[in-house]
């Protein structure tokens, strides 16, 4: 079956709101095997009929989200009854509803809010128990030679369609299918390689097994998406574990730094964290992680060279001969946070964020990251990110917190 | 002008991304006079051709997000092109571009990305300097009896698009538009005050100057928004500094963070930051701002009570005797971390960011923010917010940071 979704909304178009509807009904949708065709955006008024036109023609279930309140631009209900050919009728048990709403809360209800109260005696009552516009449920009619879709209408407060959707559309949705969907979604993060690079190493081989492939990048990490039948999806396993190796950092969507907090935990070992030019984003993304107080004992963020030598007993003088940023200053920080935090495995990273603070020898964008660990002796990479300084930071603490993934896997 | 927008993605239809280029293009745009009239979401492939004619019908100008990448599933280039009738053709500007950007990374470029470097001669380059994919500015052409819109097409990751479009599409949009709207905007952003109080404050004085008034509020700040004549935001700015005086943080959007390293670049003052549970957030948020290590010196993350004890001198008989999360360790925590770094302002961060650990006499949500400064004695402040962590990071790193500006304005 094919679903489309229409939000409506003056103010999702003028930026004032964020529309996260589509991210919630996707994800809420795919585990019944339904996957969300087309997304539009329409403002409040006139144009829902359209909209409404449209998806009609081309999908089975609509799912319409916004214009259910009591103002005169929600006409959301008024628009979809009278394209159906429904009469809209007062519903004494909705106003009911309403009203106890209000007299719970001591507010004064508003003679706008009847309007909320009236549905096409067709129409199926969605509760709405987090405000007070109902949702609507119609089922097909026919109409001239065909069946109009399965229309849901849905109040625009997240906090209002979220709960609605999972107490009464979802159980409508499941009995309009039995049978449950034969493809799942399988996902891999990957870190340490391109998107180009993921495609290379492994897109032709699982498009050859018959499965629907998706790639979406972020700084630092690219995430794997396969969809198909479990069958396939099972022999894809082995090959993208055979070929990706140690890069995958987790299935299914868990976050590096829940990776990296998760071993360590599993392993009872903790965790210091030096940062210079990352100025307290590693230790952010760690703390993140809830359970994370239990390896992480400490952040060292010394952006200033004194810091450098009084916090972490780097020498004054490693730091004149090399510079702060050097191979030999980051290995000495992550070694004295590790001594000074008293802890298993230690971090630390010094580069150049820019604009300013370049050479020639070490441009911007030029970071060192060290790992000093019990396991064996301290590491240092250099990398050059060339970015604004939030993604510099972003890529740093990326590869920082996979060179200790990888140490520990 | 009419604009539409089409979001190109599977993964934004199966919510694996959440869309915020409506939201960032609808607020870039409004001050040029435009809105966006539609927006839709459709598919990787061949779903973007039918989404382009059917906006071409209705707008003058058309952005198009996405689907400019290396893989095989990214082809909004070709089908734009072919849609107008445009020949792709290998561009060696585009192609040199993208081969600097993989040596400065020095990293192997794929064969893939060479399709990036194809464009048609009648297209505009929009160049990317965060990303390999350039955007394409389509000029109008004759299409049977018509012209078609000016199309944009724009990168899909929200770090390539949004300079793009600031660099590169905006000066075209201004061109078009010779005529610039006779109103202005003016925005302010105001923290320690929420939405409300902010429309009860100022609201109705405001719409009586026949004002736009818009109200957007995040963690711990507000911005308000106000769009008419010249002399209008005038009178208005009086009356706004007037009534929310030290509330307001910021004129035209600037962030606190760096109001704050400003504050202390002027005063040639110097910051530490001691934190429990924002975990680095806050000094994070410090080192955003560029020139920042010109004023923060050294930042804490004391997440372990004996990491409170060595790094900051916190008595443990104190943490003992109040608990790690007191308004006496907050203190404690402030002014160890002024004397460890020798600086002029600490501030501190210690609370219980759950879901573990509250108490009754402390609850999930309770933070205390501490002050240290030679400016006199130090202040803590108790808050509680109860959200999800990172708005509780938020939350707190907002608060703290406030303390410390109010006190230097």
């Amino acid at each position: 079956m094919n679903v489309e979704v229409i939000n409506t909304g003056t103010e999702l178009l003028l930026g004032n709101v964020l529309n996260t509807h589509l991210k919630f009904l996707a994800e809420a949708l795919f585990p019944l095997g339904l996957r969300i065709g087309r997304q539009v955006t329409v403002p409040d008024g006139d144009l829902i009929r359209e909209a409404v036109v449209e998806a009609a023609a081309r999908a089975e279930i609509v799912l319409i989200t916004g214009g259910l309140g009591p103002t005169t631009d929600d006409i959301t209900r008024e628009i979809v009854a009278e394209w159906l050919g429904l009469e809209l009728v007062h519903d004494e048990e909705i106003m009911r509803a309403i009203e106890a709403r209000f007299a719970r809360r001591a507010m004064q209800m508003s003679p706008r809010n009847r309007r909320q109260a009236q549905r096409p005696r067709e129409a199926v009552v969605l509760w709405n128990h987090h405000g007070t516009a109902p949702g609507l449920y119609f089922p097909p009619v026919a109409m001239g030679g065909r069946m109009s879709p399965h229309i849901f209408l849905l109040p625009g407060p997240p906090r209002e369609l979220k709960p609605m959707f999972n107490e009464s559309v979802l159980p409508i949705l499941q009995k309009l299918l039995p049978e449950r969907p034969a493809f799942a979604l399988r996902s891999y993060r990957i870190a340490g390689m391109g998107e180009s690079g993921v495609e290379e190493l492994v897109g032709e081989p699982l498009l050859a097994l018959g499965l629907e492939v998706g790639y979406c990048a972020r700084p630092g990490e690219v995430d794997l998406r396969l969809i198909g039948g479990p069958e396939e999806l099972a022999r894809a396993e082995e090959m993208v574990v055979k070929k990706l190796g140690g890069h995958i950092v987790s299935r299914g969507g868990e976050e590096l730094e829940k990776v990296v907090v998760d071993l360590l935990t599993a392993r009872g070992e903790t965790l210091a964290i030096a940062e210079s030019c990352t100025g307290g984003f590693v230790a952010h993304r760690v703390t993140n992680v809830p359970g994370a107080s239990a390896v992480f004992m400490q952040g060292f963020v010394t952006y200033a060279n004194e810091a450098k030598t009084r916090a972490l007993g780097v020498d004054a003088a490693l730091i004149e001969a090399h510079g702060a940023v050097s191979a030999e200053v980051a290995a000495a920080m992550a070694e004295g946070a590790r001594a000074a935090a008293g802890v298993d495995h230690a971090l630390a990273t010094t580069g150049i964020a820019g604009p300013g603070g370049g050479s020639e020898a070490k441009p911007v964008g030029t970071v060192f990251i060290a790992l000093a660990t019990k396991l064996g002796p301290t590491v240092v990479e250099r990398h050059r990110y060339q970015h604004e300084r939030e993604t510099f930071k972003n890529l740093t603490a990326q590869t920082a917190l996979d060179l200790l993934r990888r140490r520990l896997v």
